[in-house]
């Protein structure tokens, strides 16, 4: 008998409730029955979103998002300003070279959070920039972009704000309306814990501005299209969404919202500092220095130079069923990462710890056993926090 | 109590079978676990093709197979030749438009098949052709292309072929490698009878040398990125896949083979033939008049004058449950449509037939109640097929 455990930044657990609706028959695509559901689950990712925007459902992942965002809100050579904290960032910048956009590029530090100063000055620089796209989490690393202030910043030029909320969203807090973003994207796999298959994006009446005007070429992921489809009566998608994905999303909202979207912020909060707090009692250097730049969906933990980073992940899956991640891009085999994002509670975390802390014996690192739980254990009570 | 059936050209009804193996607890995607079946499913995908093509698999629509066909295998201003026999005939024109090409089209009247030899006669005249673009099975119709003549004649030119297979593979034959087909489409959610959400797409060597080549700009249905993922070791997917449904895919296929591809066409064939002869008894009148142009997907049935085909429809699916399809583009409101493909037997097509009987009582069609059923019987009956 083992049990497994998914504590990746996505995908992420997946409760039963979502599973059973996940599973139950499927119903037509364009059958009142899934038109119900579909503009259930269309409000119910505006109210997640805090947004009147509109809101389109993309049977992809969320790479089909950013690549609409991109596709659809530019012109050829618009001059476009990507914000770069990891490999994510990266990807904007590959996809605006792919689409032939004009690119200048913020590069940090990966492991470091955005200034939004930065962002002010090289908009003030060059006034004829277009977009800015960002990271709200950054999934490589486990940095958080400061996306309010940087709302503020982009808001008041002539620019529109591009945001990567993937991992980011339903873990952190995310106001789209009150922010000022005009392009939001998010996933089905990630902090709310349905299938994979599905992405969503928000788009904001100055984004629609520009998406008018957009004259790159793009079918699939035409907003224009989305929009027509989702006008019509009853709203629909052009193509054949990802049925099921939807179904089970629409019960990921509900238990979103039973919970209540404070106490999913501070379920978050706690776990992640459970989790930060318990690896650097095993004596781990975490890969984000700025406690204030950590987020909550994910913690990149640096391996240790006696340890091999890719055995300790491999013994934790086989031989405990607990299943972390690498590292991406530059990173890869220089950290692994925890996610805790999602339908995690403590004692998911307290597991996580305890087969690290196996793990990490199993390769000689020195540390007293339970030190990492102990630690965890005590985030939790200090917290008053001990069931979530 | 109501029971519902699925009678449309996709999706289809889905088997408990396979909702039980897309329902149960999904792993990661970059897991050793998922790999396995990552594997199996393109091999697989590759006997159900019958091809030693590479295969990919993508998390999208059909429509997203269709875009990736056209924006991999051209560069911007390549002559090609749109074949257009309905509804998914438009859609390959709008997207070579979209996406820049030179578009040449040999349009038919929608309800007949395109004549091999114009194709032939078109590319002798125009030299410069780089590539052909055809439906298999035309979804909106109900026709079916002679795919293999059309291969011979596309193969001994330097011109690709492009085939949407979307709603004809698994239902009728489809031999990828012996008909020369350069890319061929399918989808999850047709005669494979596996829930929405996933797309795949064979790609010859033939058509990897225009890959190569090919200047449109795209990303997330790059599959000079998707063959890097492929070739790496585990095989995987650029982007996070949609686990569940490829994971139901496994199971689908394999209930393909069990049963066996030569009795599936047949059992498809014999369905198709019980539901046209069914509707012509009734005195309804078949779209496509040739018989030999008819696949077995899909059947298109002209709404009579004195008959309200919204409201046939409809009653069809509130009263009994029975869901049939609307005509499409300039079809809607003259057809309806019963498909027939996937996990559909002998007592799926009674209980479709029997409906409609209703249904068509309910407006004043003059019939003997359960002709259509009692000719449908009949054909099971000459047919040596009283269940499949």
């Amino acid at each position: 008998m083992k049990k497994s455990y998914i504590m990746t930044p996505g995908p992420v657990p997946i409760s039963n409730e979502v599973l059973m609706e996940h599973g139950r028959p499927l119903m037509h695509h364009r059958s009142p029955e899934f038109s119900k559901i579909f503009i259930e689950v269309t409000d119910k990712l505006k109210k997640f979103m805090e947004t009147e925007n509109d809101v389109f459902i993309l049977t992809s992942s969320g790479t089909g998002a950013m690549e609409a965002a991109v596709t659809n809100a530019f012109c050829k050579g618009d001059k476009v300003l990507v914000v770069n904290v990891g490999n994510f960032g990266e990807r904007f910048k590959k996809m605006c070279k792919t689409f032939g956009l004009n690119l200048l590029s913020l590069d940090y530090e990966w492991g470091t959070a955005a200034k939004p100063e930065d962002i002010e000055k090289l908009l003030a620089q060059n006034p004829d920039i277009k977009g800015v796209l960002v990271q709200h989490s950054e999934t490589s690393t486990g940095v958080i972009n400061d996306i309010e202030s940087i709302g503020k910043i982009v808001s008041k030029t002539p620019a529109i704000l591009i945001v990567d909320s993937i991992s980011g969203m339903g873990a952190s807090e995310l106001k789209v309306d009150e922010w000022n973003l005009d392009i939001v994207c998010g996933g089905s796999q990630k902090a709310l814990s349905a299938p994979t298959g599905v992405a969503f994006i928000s788009i904001s009446k100055k984004a629609w501005g520009f998406i008018e005007k957009s004259d790159i070429p793009r079918f699939y992921f035409c907003l224009l299209s989305a929009k027509k489809y989702l006008q019509k009566n009853p709203p629909q998608t052009p193509w054949t969404p990802a049925i099921s994905i939807i179904v089970a999303m629409n019960k990921a909202l509900d238990m979103f919202f039973e919970e209540g979207k404070e106490q999913v912020y501070l379920r978050h909060k706690v776990n992640a500092l459970a989790v930060q707090r318990a690896c650097e009692k095993l004596g781990l250097e975490l890969l984000v220095k700025n406690p204030s730049e950590r987020g909550v969906s994910v913690t990149s933990i640096i391996v240790p130079d006696s340890i091999d980073g890719k055995l300790l992940t491999k013994t934790m899956r086989l031989k405990y069923g607990v299943t972390v991640a690498g590292g991406q891009g530059k990173l890869q085999g220089l950290i692994f990462r925890i996610g805790h994002l999602g339908y995690v509670n403590i004692f998911d975390v307290i597991t996580a710890i305890s087969a690290l802390e196996f793990a990490l014996k199993e390769q000689g690192w020195k540390f007293e056993l339970g030190t990492g739980v102990v630690e965890a254990q005590k985030v939790f009570y200090e917290n008053n926090y001990m069931q979530m």
